[in-house]
């Protein structure tokens, strides 16, 4: 298979934007990443588009590339549509990867866009919920709700639920506190600050985070990843193609996609399964890692990413936040974007945005919140829920 | 890249199965699949799942090749979600085939499945409708409504305007006439006659084709596809993996996806573009056919799939009909499934159920409808409706 280089990127903030449509949004991102790599809209051989629930939240199925995209003047392509809730466009972008890596096309643009936001929140919730099986959210809701819980009965609590739930078992299991879980998001939100892309852009300390509104013990509202809209956009080629493009080619060392198991409690779970597949295909060990960007829905999430994704050893993700290690000036800086809790998490949009995030990490690119001199980055992106776990992971490891 | 082979097919009959979820569908589809291949479940390294509008008619948006193959006991693999309207699957297909090309995994599972039945009938009119740019979708309809329109004011009475008003441009251009989309519409009929897969088995003469009640001018309901519900799965694999395990592989000699674009009225159009790109991917021409599933969502749309496939010259449909070079023991059998018409057209399953008849046929096991000798098959499939044109094709060329 050939080797595939990002030559562009572009993102809207995140944000509300009830005002804004999915094909305005999608037009500033693709936009933005065709300019950065100095490319024509008629150079793009082939389109990969992942939206989660533009369905229920715009009635638009089915074909939700070709509408954006022919909006853009872009058509006569073969246009992808992939779901896989939170990881649709971490999907998109693996199919993009594909096509250049298998040498069907050269030069393939991967978008992420959604909008959640909705005049009528219900709306809003029920998109939200078509991330778990349908038939298993009401059960999953009931059983949730027998614990600790917010008792909210909408379906975004159901997500939330989930994730106190292992924010909990952690607890028990290794003596995680609040404490480390508030860290993470004060760094995020921290780090969101200098991101002019970010939803939040506020600062927030420990004492904040702890303070904000309870929404399920242990997790504040500064703990979890907001509503959002937007989109992202990156743009793949050959390498030869990259080189006639930039002096700064990002490589692709690893893209794997997978899906939940039955297996063991104790037995390692899918992202810890796909994050070994992508380092053996990329070459590299966890150690080898400058920046990181992580799949944090909530910080519990960010901290167990750390140990699946070997940054530290099982139970060990509440130490490595009390060292800092993971912070801008750390060892191993993770969400220098702000992450999902400050950038946002316009669910569609997310997997992309990652990968636009370490791209300009890669390249020098990203301002105030520059990791210094980063030349390998991963992307760890999950979607979906089904029996406890992420239904759909997606990591992509690249390399300056 | 490298060669693929289909080694399994299975489906459902396709028709009205209120009774039975997706799951349920999946189910019987997927296990006929694998126990005609003689594969078991963990052999599948990847699954590509096509559906169109779960989200709207069952609320399962995001994840649904998951929720589905979870329940078989297929889990811990990539799933890739797509989307593509009524080509939702045969784009499953092409990921499918895409992922053993590239020599990425070995082995690989694509389904399609669909729901379009639903207790309150105003479900599945949105649901069909969001196959259109749905912000546009109401411009086109009232265009259509000052032309002669069936004025239902219903969604999928759009897709039937549509193809109505395409079906009395050729008749005013080419002087085709309403018995000639008739004799397409009766032959399809008899095919499904033959076919214990196809929702409709009775034969039909033109003269019950003709005296159908009317839907839009010159289009009786019988040469319209019916609603339907239903699933269908292909097994792929690499050339060495096929001949392990079986003597009559079915290999993919093309396979393209593509989207409309702007053009001149009488420039060719996108089916047109993306049948040629896959006759010189395949090295074969049309003349070389000897099977092909057609995209006969309307029986006008059979007729003018005769001319962008190149089976004949512009204009020269009706005759092609007529002379008979069509039906079961002509030159080149077109839909001996039944076609959409029908076979039925459960949207997000009939890429695959085309794909599926074609290895039937190839491989000689199509029962009463066999094609005597078949050995070079096509599938066409087409998708939504952007700006009066297929906003997604997908042709794949087959050889025994």
């Amino acid at each position: 298979m050939r080797q595939v280089a990002v030559i562009g990127a572009g993102m809207t903030r995140f944000g509300k934007h009830l005002d804004r449509s999915l094909k305005d949004l999608a037009r500033e991102a693709v936009e933005a990443a065709l300019h950065a790599a100095g490319v024509e809209k008629d150079a793009i051989e082939a389109a990969t588009v992942g939206n989660a629930v533009a369905g229920l939240i715009t009635g638009q199925e089915c074909i939700r590339g070709q509408v954006v995209l022919r909006e853009l003047g872009i058509g006569g392509i073969p246009v992808i549509n992939t779901e896989n809730a939170c990881a649709s466009s971490s999907t998109a972008f693996h199919l993009a990867w594909l096509y250049v890596a298998s040498g069907l096309y050269d030069t393939v643009l991967a978008v992420g866009l959604e909008k959640l936001f909705h005049p009528d929140k219900r709306r809003t919730f029920e998109a939200i919920a078509s991330g778990l099986d349908v038939e298993l959210a009401e059960a999953f809701a009931r059983q949730m709700s027998g614990e600790q819980s917010s008792g909210a009965g909408e379906a975004r609590s159901v997500f939330m639920d989930y994730y106190a739930n292992l924010a909990r078992q952690h607890m028990v299991r290794y003596g995680t506190t609040r404490e480390q879980y508030a860290r993470i998001a004060a760094k995020n939100h921290t780090h969101g600050s200098l991101n002019p892309h970010a939803q939040y852009q506020t600062p927030r300390t420990v004492e904040e985070v702890l303070s904000a509104p309870l929404i399920a013990e242990p997790l504040t509202r500064m703990m979890c990843s907001p509503i959002g809209d937007g989109a992202a956009a990156v743009l793949v080629t050959t390498t030869e193609k990259a080189r006639q493009q930039t002096t700064r080619p990002v490589f692709v060392r690893a893209s794997i996609v997978g899906s939940s198991e039955d297996h063991h409690p104790d037995a390692p779970g899918v992202m810890t399964k796909v994050a070994q597949k992508a380092y053996a295909m990329a070459g590299i060990g966890p150690q080898d890692l400058q920046v990181v960007e992580v799949h944090d829905a909530t910080a519990p999430a960010e901290l167990l990413a750390y140990e699946e994704l070997g940054l530290c050893h099982a139970g060990e993700g509440g130490k490595l936040i009390d060292e800092g290690t993971t912070t801008l000036s750390g060892r191993t800086p993770v969400n220098p974007s702000g992450g999902l809790l400050a950038k946002g998490h316009p669910v569609g949009a997310t997997g992309v945005a990652q990968i636009a995030e370490i791209f300009w990490q890669l390249r020098g690119e990203a301002g105030k919140r520059q990791v210094a001199n980063a030349r390998v980055g991963l992307t760890e992106n999950g979607g979906g829920v089904i029996r406890g776990e992420n239904a759909a992971v997606a990591i992509h490891i690249f390399t300056a």
